[in-house]
C-alpha cells in the first residue's frame, strides 16, 4: 500500500510542475499574451460557451516574419540568389546578364526591387530539374552552409521562440497547426519539422508544377520551371479551403499578404483570434511596416482594432525574440 | 498493496482482450490477411528490421471502388445526374438537350458514355456558384434523399467494412491514413469522417477553381464551374507531393486510375506495401475488371505479381462487404 501511495505521490509530482509552469516563458505579461491564453481556455475548456471539438482546432500561421526572420529578404529569395550565383559561376556569359548580375554583386536592392511575380517565376526557374526529394536535401544542404548576414546564425535557427512556444502550445492543447505560406511549400517543408515541429504535411504554400516521369519503369516527380499556385493574400484562403476543407479558429500573420487569412478566420461564428506580428523593434530585430518592401503591413495596421485583431509588438510583447 | 494488485490486475484485464481481439474481423484468413498483419507488424515493431517511425507512416487509399461501392457509376456522378435533372425540372428548354435529357430519363449508360473528361467537366459546371461549405451541405442532405437502385441503402453507407476496419487498424498503430481520390475533394469530405473516421484535411482529391469574392466588408469563397486539377493516375502521386509531402508506406486500390499511386508507393526503400481490391463478386458486390468503363483493371492485373502487389478477392478475403 505504502508503494501505492507512492506510486501516486510519484505521478502527482510528475504531472504537478507542467500545469504550473508558464507554457510561454518568452512572453511579457502585457496584455497580449493573456489575450492569447484566455482566447485558448475559452476553446479548449468543455465547459466554455466557445468549447470548439478537438477535430475544428484549426490554427493557421505565415512563415516569413511571423514564425522567422525575413529580413533583408525572405529566405527563399536569398537561396534563390544563391543559386543564380552558382548559374552564373559556370556560365560567364551570364554574368552581366540580370539577374545574375545582382547575384554576383550580392545586390540584394536590384533583387527586391524585381517585385514579387518576378521573384516568384525566379524561384521555380532556378530549381527546375530536381525531384521534390532532391530539392528538399539541396535546401537542407545549403541552410547548414549559410549564415545571416547582421545575426551570424544559420537562417532555420532564425526562428521567433515566442512563436515556437505558442505552437507547441497549441499542439498540447489539441490544435492542428499549419504553416501557410507564400514561400514554395517545398522550401518550408525542409525545415519546419526541426525549426518548429511542424510536420511536411501541414506546410501548405506557393507550388510550381510537378511532372511525373518514366526511368524505365521507375517513375520520377520532376519540378517544371513554371508556377502552379501563388499562396499570398486571397490565395492563402483558397490554399486553406483545398487542403484543410476547414475554416481555422486561429490566424496569424504578419503583412498584409495574411490580410485574407486573418480576415477568412475570424469571419466564422464563435471565438476566433487573429494577430499580426509587428516589427517594430529595430535592436533585437528589425523595425519596418508600412513602407517595406518585404512584409509590408499598412493595411493591417489600419483595420485591426475594428477588427479585433492582435497586435503583437515585438519590442513591448516579447522578452527574448530568437532561441 | 492489494488494492495495488487489483489496479494491475484490472489494467491487464482491460488490455488484455484488445491485444487477443481479431482487429480485422471481416477478413477470412486466406493468406491476405495475414500479409497485411505482417506488413504492419513488421512497420511498427520497433525491433523490427523494417521499422518506420510514427511521422513517416502514410497510407494512402482511393475512394471509389476501394472503400465504396461505385456500381453502376461513380456515387458523385449520380448526385451529377441529380443536379442535372433539378436543372431541367426548372428550365424546361433544356429537357431535350444532352446531357440533361439522360439524366431525366436516368439513362447512366449514355451518361457514362460521355467519358471521363466530359464527367468531370459536368461535375464542375453542375456545382459552381456555391462555396465550398454549401456544396458540402448540399451533398450531405443529397445522401439522405437517395438510395442505391440495387441495395437500396443509402449510397455513403455501402462502404466496405474490411477496409474500414483497415483503417481503424492503421489509426491505431500510428499511421496518418489518407483517401486520395480521383472524385472531386469536398464530395467526399462531406462523408469521409462519418463513413470511414477519415477527417476532411486527409482527403486529397480532384479540385475545381475556387475564388474569393468580397461582400461588402465579408469574404466569401466560390466554387467556379472549371476543372483545376485531375487528381487521377500519375495526378495522383503529385497530390500527394503537393499535400503531403512524403512517399507512402501503403497504398490500396482498385483501377488502372491507382496504378502510379501503388507504384510510387511501392518504389520507395523499405517494406512497402501495395494492393487492389479486385471486384470478382457478383453475387454480393459486382463483377468487373478488365472492360469496366468504370473502375477499369486491366494493367493493374497484369502486373500486380511482378510488383508483388497484392490482389484482393472480394469474393475470398471478405466476410462481410457491407456494414
Amino acid at each position: 500500500m505504502r508503494f501505492f501511495i507512492a506510486l501516486l505521490t510519484g505521478l502527482f509530482l510528475a504531472t504537478a510542475p507542467v500545469a504550473a509552469q508558464d507554457p510561454l516563458p518568452s512572453w511579457r505579461q502585457t496584455g497580449t499574451k493573456e489575450r492569447i491564453l484566455t482566447f485558448i481556455n475559452q476553446v479548449t475548456s468543455p465547459k466554455s460557451r466557445f468549447f470548439v471539438p478537438r477535430e475544428d482546432r484549426i490554427a493557421v500561421f505565415d512563415n516569413d516574419g511571423t514564425l522567422l526572420l525575413e529580413q533583408p529578404i525572405y529566405v527563399e529569395v536569398l537561396q534563390v540568389i544563391d543559386r543564380l550565383r552558382s548559374i552564373a559561376l559556370s556560365q560567364p556569359s551570364l554574368r552581366d546578364v540580370q539577374p545574375y548580375k545582382a547575384a554576383l554583386d550580392n545586390d540584394i536592392a536590384a533583387i527586391t526591387a524585381m517585385g514579387s511575380p518576378a521573384l516568384i517565376d525566379l524561384v521555380a526557374k532556378t530549381n527546375a530539374g530536381m525531384s521534390p526529394d532532391e530539392f528538399r536535401s539541396a535546401v537542407e544542404a545549403w541552410f547548414k552552409t549559410t549564415r545571416h548576414p547582421r545575426f551570424g546564425k544559420p537562417l532555420d535557427q532564425l526562428t521567433y521562440q515566442p512563436m515556437v512556444e505558442l505552437i507547441r502550445l497549441l499542439k498540447n492543447r489539441g490544435f492542428k497547426v499549419y504553416i501557410v505560406t507564400g514561400s514554395g511549400v517545398e522550401f518550408v517543408r525542409a525545415f519546419s519539422q526541426k525549426a518548429y515541429g511542424i510536420p511536411p504535411e501541414n506546410v501548405i504554400g506557393s507550388t510550381g508544377k510537378l511532372s511525373v516521369t518514366r526511368n524505365g519503369n521507375t517513375l520520377n516527380l520532376v519540378r517544371e520551371p513554371h508556377i502552379d499556385r501563388i499562396n499570398d493574400g486571397p490565395g492563402k484562403v483558397i490554399g486553406i479551403s483545398e487542403t484543410i476543407g476547414k475554416r481555422p479558429i486561429l490566424a496569424f500573420g504578419n503583412s498584409d499578404g495574411d490580410y485574407e487569412m486573418l480576415q477568412w478566420t475570424t469571419e466564422g461564428t464563435g471565438a476566433r483570434l487573429g494577430a499580426f506580428v509587428h516589427h517594430d523593434d529595430a535592436k533585437r530585430e528589425y523595425h519596418y511596416d508600412r513602407n517595406s518592401s518585404v512584409g509590408r503591413l499598412n493595411r493591417g495596421l489600419d483595420d485591426a482594432p475594428g477588427r479585433h485583431w492582435l497586435i503583437i509588438s515585438m519590442e513591448k510583447d516579447w522578452k527574448r525574440i530568437f532561441p
